[in-house]
Formats: structure tokens, C-alpha cells, sequence
């Protein structure tokens, strides 16, 4: 009567999702000081002041039939021009209005992209392990295959000549996500020069371009001045899906965009299919409110004070009990490996013992650490540490 | 290298779009007076002022990181109360919160329904001509067939006899738009008694349930005291469709909803499958702070004053030219007849000689008619009354 794999879908929610909602139900019970949620990458800090007003202000000075009203599918050409201004000014790389098409946030810039490039079931996207657990649902329910490559163990960079075994004349694209979620690495410009390298010589071998999806929602997170290259710049075929959800701490507007520069192959066809596929999915048009008012803070940036001294107080005291935790970087993510492997036994102790909601990376399809989200209160982390300490002192 | 289908989905615009853009053109050129543009169904009515407020209000007096966070995928919870009650209020049938899953408007509604009622690629969908255009992509884009069922060509109501004739053990659901676009009519109660008794005989021969998809946007615009059945009280296996897109004129706003009320057989898989469909389509969550707004005004109501002026206007001065037009009573349609019935020849001739943008009904899979939006200023519609004039001698 329903399709069995939505009824599942919709059925059966994400780990991260249930250890969430066990948060809430604990908090209920025991009080919220005494629940240490690490589960969410919710962003806990408000959206910039200059982005607030400017909603306010829209509200305000503009005609309620536009601040209300229709956009075109792909948004406002003075949103667009804004945007592609800014990110032109940024990254030294000519990007024009019509390249950007607006969304409803970075999944539906992802599926876009995902449809638009499946041309039969056995069109292939590469997502390195570990990776967000929606790529799965986006790529598989939209007709085509997800192939898992698993990271270097060590930096979690890519392990290129792992990519390059898993690539087949089948790839149509292979997703990156830097800075990382669950990881919270930032991919060098060095990976990220091998890897345009490799894309290229497959490119030639198999006769059609691989594409590289950058998948940039964490893109303005960063911290001790680590570089993000702007992907085109280094691999021309990169189709970028941006959401304002993280860096703008505005998640519930529901805006971000693909971007499709000139330098894609095949540009005018990608964005056309971009723009169909969206229209197919139920996009009409983003949301107008936030795009009148981005285009007047289209260079507004977070404070990421608040972030920041999360992540050093928690990598500080972690690695000072004798976790081993990868060196945060990017995101408001870190990621910790577990004593003896056995993440999801990890979760399950520190949530029935210690109110500790950390997420297991089999999550993310890579057993044996756990992923904790610092977008929290730093008392609450404060307040944490002995259950920390006294799981890890269990291990010894 | 892309998809062929999506590509041509976002590189053909549609016919009513390609003439808003003409009309654009053509009103830079000899000045928009001189354009009298029927094509989009824009509401040309301002959001009632309650709605504009609670909006304003939201900003001002809530948590920012709550106005701008993520919701549940199906919406907050006050919001779904809210909504839940007034539906309660108005039709005399409980709904409850939780058989209310937001979407961001009535497009993701409708897909993530055609999406999670598509078992097969057999699976049918029905569809009475004339029908939205976007209808065939939503359908066909996401696996389905969709069956175009012509409606009764005098009144615009249903052909029971004609859709019985095109029901099959493959129909997995009818569509149906009352207030109707592009006609303007609304379905009788006895129209619609004759289709639930026809639903449910077959459905008991095919031995599964026949599902009415009520795609209901224009709800709230209905004239003359018309009533619109509130389908769910007729034939209990009904999933709603609605967006507040035309009732409350915030398009842009992005916010419907799917209602699956308890009387839906397999309701709760019904309504998994629904999550899981939006979930597979880039739906994370219903925008937040037009939700938080309708939370807490729930019962505001469009002020029609401007648009029944209109439809008075144009019903009586084009059947005084000899146009024969189907009666309007909801929507801001008005469906006009062609006198030698060539509609794109009319549309055509319109546009080039007068500057009079009207959209042949063959974009809605039913030649011979002409759709009038008339969500457009009186005045305009005063000054294409020449036009209209003009033309119609010619048919003499």
C-alpha cells in the first residue's frame, strides 16, 4: 500500500536522532544540568547581529506582497548577485549570479545535485567514510548507488590510492565534505591537489568528467586560521552545496545553494539539470524573507569565540585522560577514538551510566570512535568531565 | 553526463512562466500600464495584517536561536496543535497534532504523498484534465504514471463515469484540486458523495484501498458563501495537501502541510512513508519562523473584497462581450471558453497584438479554454477590456 523504503525512512529515526530524544525524556527526569548531550550539531551560538536586523529590517521597509511572494526557482537576482559578489571577492575565482541556484538548505542543493547526475541505476557517488549518515537515504532513494571509501585512519584525510581502487567508469561523482562532519578535519590543500590529480587522469581514462560535490555547510567554521580552498579553484568540475544553516546559526530559514561555475564542463546542461531536478523534488522557490535579507548581509560571519573555547577546553581535557582525539579543526565536531574500538558499547555505557549522550561513528559508517558536537553551553561541558574521566579510567 | 529528463525539466520553462517573462519584457518596452498580464496565480493581496504581526512578533520577542534553529521534521509541535485545532473547529472531525506533518508548501507535499503512495513502477495516479502542469513531473519524476481523466466539459465537475472507466488495480490514488485551477469551480458534495462511493466500490474489487490525494491550496478562496467539503468527512481514505501559499498570500514563506487523519487506513504507515518520502527529498524541516508566526495565528483568514471585485468584473463584462465562461466560485481563476476553440491561437494573437497575457488551457492537458488569473490590480483588468473587445469581434 506505501513504499516500503520511505515507511522505513520515515519510520525508523537516525541514531544521533534517538540519543537526542533519550536526552530530552533524561532531562525530563533527573533535570537538564544533569543530562551532558553531545548529540545535535545544532548550532548553539545566535545568528549574527547584522543578519537579524536585516530580517527585521526587510520586514519593515519592503512591500509585504514581495517580502512574502514568490522568487524565481533559483531565488532573487539581487541575491544571487550579492552572494556570487562576495564569494568572488573571497576566493579570487569569478563566480556570476546565474551560477548560484537557492535552495531550501544544503539537502535538497545535495539531492539536486545527486538527481541531476544520475543517469542510471548504475550511476555511482563516492562519499568517504566516514560521512554524514543522509548521504546514504539522498543518493539511494534518488536512483542511484552509494560506494563507501574509507579515509586514512590516521589523519582522516583521503587515502587517494583507496579512491582511486573505487573508482569505475560508473563514478559520476565523488562527494567531499571539509571541513568534516563527523570528523571535524579540514582537507589540506595537498589532499585536496592529489585528489584533483587523480579525478582528472580517471576523467580521461573513462571518457566523461567525475565531478567533485563539495558539500560546504561548515565552510566559514574553521579555527587557528586553517585554510578551506574554494574547490573550483583547484578541481574546475566542483559543484558546490552551501547552506547558511551552520555558519549563520540560521538552520530553521531553510536557504543555501548549489553553486555550478563556468568552469564545469558541460555548465549550462548541469545547471539546467540542477534546476529540473530541484523542480521535480518540490522546490518551487527558497524561502523569500531570508533571501531579501542575506542580500544585505551577504558578507555578515559568525563569532566563533563561543566554539572555539569549547573545542580547546574539550580536545585539552580529553586528550589529558588519555583519550586519543583527532586534532579539531574545523565544524564544531570532535572526533574521539574509543579505547578498545567498540563505539556503539561506549555510547550505550556513557548514556545508561553518566547521562552522556555521545554519537558512536558506526553512524557514520566507520566503527570505533565517537563523535561529540561542542555547538553547547561550556558549563555544560565543564560539568561533564568526570563522567569523561571516569569511563576512561573503566578502559585502563 | 546528466540526467536527460532533468535537464530538460529545467531548460523548457513552462508556458505560463514563458509568458510572465514575456510580459516583463514587453512592460519594460511600452510601459506596464500597457500590459494587462493574467498568467501567474500570484496573490496580489497583501498577508493579512495578524499574520504580518505575529511575524514581527516572533522576531522580537523569541529566542533568536530558536526563531532561526531546526524544528522536528514534521513541526513544532505547538504549531501542528494549533493548526490541528482550528481544522478541528472548522469541519467537525478531530485532527490531532500528530496527523499533521509540515512541508515546505504544497509542492513537497505533494510529492512526498506521490512519493510514498509509489509501490511499483505501475503504481497509477489519476488526475482530472484540466490539472496543474506540475502534476506530471511530480509524478512522473518520482516513479509514478500519471492518468489523465478528462473532466465533464460543461461544469468542470468530475465524470465519474469516465474516471471509472480509468481506475485500474495499478491506481494507487486520484488527485484532486477543489477550488479548482485553472477552472475556478468548486466540486459539489454530491460530486464528490459520487466519488467516494465509486472509490470505495473499487477499492473493495481491487482489494486495496484507493487513496484521494485533496491537493487544497486554494481552500480558503471560495465565493458567494460556496462550500467546500472537507474531503477526509466524505471519504475517509483522504491525505490533504494544503499551503498557505494563496490562502494567507505568503508563497514565498514555503509552509504547508500533509494531513493523514486517523480515519486513513494504514494511517500510520501512511504517515511514515510520508516522512520518509520528504526525508529522501531534502526535506530536513518546515521553515521556523513563518511555523512559530502560525502558531499564533491560526485562524486568521484572507480578506477577499479585492478579488471577488475582480471575478464580478470579469465574469460579467466578458459574457456581456459573448465569451462563455464556467461560473467562478473559488480560487482566483476564471476559465473562458475560445470561440473557435484554438486556445494557443487566441493566447498568441492576444499577446502579439494586444499585450494581453492570458494561458491557453492546453498547458493544462485540456484544449479550448483560456485561464484567467485575475490576482491582479482592478484597474488593469479595466484597461484590458478593449482588448478582450477587440478580439472577440474578430471570432464573429
Amino acid at each position: 500500500m506505501v513504499n516500503p523504503t520511505y515507511e522505513k525512512l520515515g519510520s525508523a529515526p537516525s541514531m544521533i536522532r534517538e540519543l537526542f530524544a533519550y536526552g530530552l525524556r533524561r532531562s525530563a527526569e533527573v533535570g537538564p544540568e544533569n543530562v551532558f548531550d553531545y548529540s545535535l550539531g545544532n548550532p548553539s551560538i545566535p545568528a549574527p547581529q547584522p543578519v537579524q536586523q536585516a530580517l527585521l529590517d526587510v520586514l519593515h521597509d519592503t512591500d509585504p506582497i514581495q517580502v512574502h511572494g514568490y522568487s524565481m526557482a533559483g531565488g532573487f537576482d539581487g541575491t544571487r548577485r550579492a552572494v556570487a559578489e562576495d564569494l568572488t571577492h573571497r576566493f579570487g575565482m569569478t563566480i556570476r549570479p546565474e551560477e548560484l541556484f537557492f535552495t531550501c538548505g544544503a539537502a535538497a542543493a545535495l539531492i539536486s545535485v545527486i538527481r541531476a547526475l544520475t543517469v542510471s541505476p548504475d550511476s555511482e557517488f563516492v562519499a568517504i567514510a566516514p560521512y554524514f549518515p543522509e548521504y546514504l537515504p539522498f543518493v539511494e532513494s534518488n536512483g542511484g548507488k552509494l560506494v563507501s571509501v574509507p579515509a586514512d585512519l590516521d589523519t582522516f584525510q583521503i587515502s587517494l590510492d583507496i579512491l582511486e581502487a573505487h573508482l569505475t567508469s560508473h563514478t559520476q561523482a565523488v562527494l567531499v565534505n571539509s571541513p568534516n562532519n563527523p570528523t571535524g578535519v579540514v582537507y589540506s590543500r595537498q589532499t585536496l591537489e592529489g585528489l584533483a590529480e587523480l579525478l582528472r587522469r580517471k576523467s580521461t581514462q573513462f571518457g566523461h568528467p567525475i565531478y567533485l560535490i563539495a558539500d560546504e555547510p561548515y565552510r566559514e567554521l574553521v579555527y587557528d586560521g586553517v585554510e578551506v580552498p574554494f574547490l573550483p579553484t583547484i578541481y574546475p568540475n566542483t559543484l558546490v552545496c552551501y547552506s547558511y544553516s551552520k555558519s549563520l546559526s540560521l538552520p530553521g530559514e531553510r536557504i543555501g545553494y548549489v553553486c555550478v561555475p563556468s568552469c564545469v564542463e558541460g555548465q549550462a546542461d548541469v545547471l539546467h539539470a540542477v534546476a529540473g531536478a530541484a523542480r521535480s523534488s518540490g522546490h518551487v522557490c527558497p524561502p523569500t524573507l531570508v533571501q531579501l535579507a542575506l542580500q544585505r548581509c551577504a558578507d555578515a560571519r559568525p563569532d566563533l569565540a563561543a566554539y572555539d573555547a569549547n573545542r580547546r577546553l574539550l580536545y585539552r581535557e580529553l586528550t589529558q585522560m588519555g583519550y586519543e582525539c583527532i586534532p579539531p579543526q574545523g565544524a564544531f565536531y570532535i572526533f574521539v577514538r574509543v579505547p578498545d574500538g567498540d563505539d556503539v558499547a561506549f555510547s550505550q555505557r556513557a548514556k545508561l551510566e553518566h547521562d552522556l549522550l555521545v554519537v558512536p561513528s558506526t553512524a557514520f559508517h566507520c566503527p570505533g570512535f565517537l563523535r561529540l558536537s561542542y555547538c553547547v553551553s561550556h558549563d555544560m561541558i565543564l560539568r561533564s568531565l568526570p563522567a569523561f574521566r571516569a569511563i576512561r579510567e573503566k578502559y585502563q
